[in-house]
């Protein structure tokens, strides 16, 4: 086997009150990745198909950053190319980078036998998110790769923690057409946080996880909540009040900003309640006038994908 | 039904990365009352066992304050008298003024035909806490009157999350005989605290929630961290680091303070290895001629208990 495809999904991080630890796969949109294996010793990036303005130099291109971490580890010479089709809009703020980054090294390391494990990768991809973001963070690979929900309980060493979806957890994102790069979104934090807020956010992110795996859905709804980032973020995002309120009114579990924004996700219990909510986002920035992308996706449970 | 006897257990607040929202419930020591319905509607404290100190006034003593507020809650003019044995040593920092709350109102709810589910109970036992500490803090009476592993999510509204323990998880607790007045312990934080370090925080109480529900032992080990408190705290306990060094050493999952100490605590796989790291603790204060209590025990998964 010398070439493969790959799908990667888009993701949601932080998921309200787990900021920097927590991720979640999307079953779409996602990218997608076809990786050769060459006779050359060099990475290429030969295309990157629906994103005219992404660097092709692989020490550039993440998708190229994080599969040269990959080889440098196993201390390989081996060559491949990599032809990059963006499904994830760049700066969406539904990890664009991590997708691609993640297609393109479960891709390798499929074509190399699988040297590694899923986990194992994420430390690669998260490379790819050092060089679009600064910040070689996991949050995003990590369920792209793994999928489900993911808990990064530690960066030293790296401890991905992957927790199985409710079966009807559905979530809605709405990408209104307005740019926040992540640089920016992480600078408006500021160092120090009031410790009472401290507790109430990592209490919500027990009661998170405790929800998770006891599948009570109204548990998961109260625990999304954040004290700490949503309320400074959010105001980077045009609407995003109203956006909140609508979809709390049209029955979402919770809803809060997706990674960094500027997109906006919801949970909801089932697929219904999901298009419901997705109606009412829609209605905000139709009054409001903001082009925007929508899509409604149950949780992914495998993560990124071979399709060939 | 007038009469009742009932055994509420100490408890393990904060459980290293659970600050203010996590608590264990331990098999023993535990405090008993015997509560008994009159003709009067007068609540008395007929008698304290084995705590000369401690005030038998009703509005004192926080059984006397808990019990009143469970009744102020029914409208209930009922009289109660309550005779009260300590085994848990107030001051000890494993939830002894909890306990005698917890105790109360198990028993009296019994006697009054179970107008409240455990749960509820929690908010009443917060009560004396508040009487105890200047705070209605319910980490220590949830797990004391509900067993296992309780998370408090939310304070407003008051949200109990029960979490079963993993059979094989056993908790070792020694109680040097040294002061640290709850009061005290909570002055010595301060109000802010670096996002960075609330971060690695969350993500372990994230760790720990997921490991007693899928039983894994090394995420239990792995999450027991304690970034913020533990490094402010454990200067007031003499030899704390000797004490915790000691305890890994021999084999624990983990170790820290029991809620704001003297007591320190320690989770180990199974019951042979928690009798290992009581020797391991016990060693190190005989060193410093420091006298000491200790425990071994099961995590307690009914919580308190109606006796006869």
């Amino acid at each position: 086997m010398n070439k493969v495809k790959v799908f990667a999904p888009a993701t949601v991080a932080n998921i309200a009150c787990g900021f920097d630890v927590l991720g979640l796969a999307l079953d779409f949109p996602g990218d997608e990745v076809i990786v050769t294996k060459t006779n050359s010793n060099e990475v290429i990036i030969t295309a990157c198909h629906n994103a005219d303005n992404l660097p092709l130099a692989a020490d550039e291109n993440v998708a190229g950053v994080a599969v040269k971490a990959l080889l440098k580890k196993l201390d390989s010479t081996q060559g491949f190319e990599i032809e990059l089709t963006k499904g994830v809009k760049p700066g969406s703020g539904i990890g664009s980078s991590a997708a691609s980054s993640s297609a393109a090294v479960v891709a390798v390391n499929y074509l190399l036998g699988e040297p590694f494990t899923r986990k194992e990768l994420v430390e690669f991809a998260m490379q790819g998110e050092k060089c679009a973001t600064g910040v070689a963070h996991a949050d995003n690979v990590a369920p792209s790769i793994c999928g489900g929900f993911t808990l990064i309980r530690s960066y030293e060493p790296l401890d991905v923690i992957k927790i199985d979806s409710p079966e009807q957890l559905w979530a809605t994102v709405i990408h209104p057409q307005i740019e926040v790069k992540t640089r920016d979104a992480r600078r408006v934090l500021k160092g120090g946080i009031d410790l009472k807020k401290a507790i109430t956010q990592w209490g919500n992110v027990g009661g998170l996880i405790a929800g998770l795996y006891s599948k009570d859905y109204d548990l998961i709804g109260r625990s999304l909540v954040d004290v700490v980032i949503e309320p400074i973020r959010s105001i980077l995002i045009p609407g995003y009040a109203s956006v909140k309120k609508a979809s709390m009114a049209a029955g979402a579990l919770g809803c809060s900003i997706s990674g960094s924004g500027p997109s906006i996700f919801a949970l909801s219990k089932g697929k219904e309640q999901a298009l419901k909510v997705k109606e009412a986002m829609g209605e905000i920035y139709n009054e409001y006038g903001v082009d925007y992308d929508i899509h409604v996706s149950q949780v992914n449970s495998e993560g990124a994908r071979i399709i060939k």
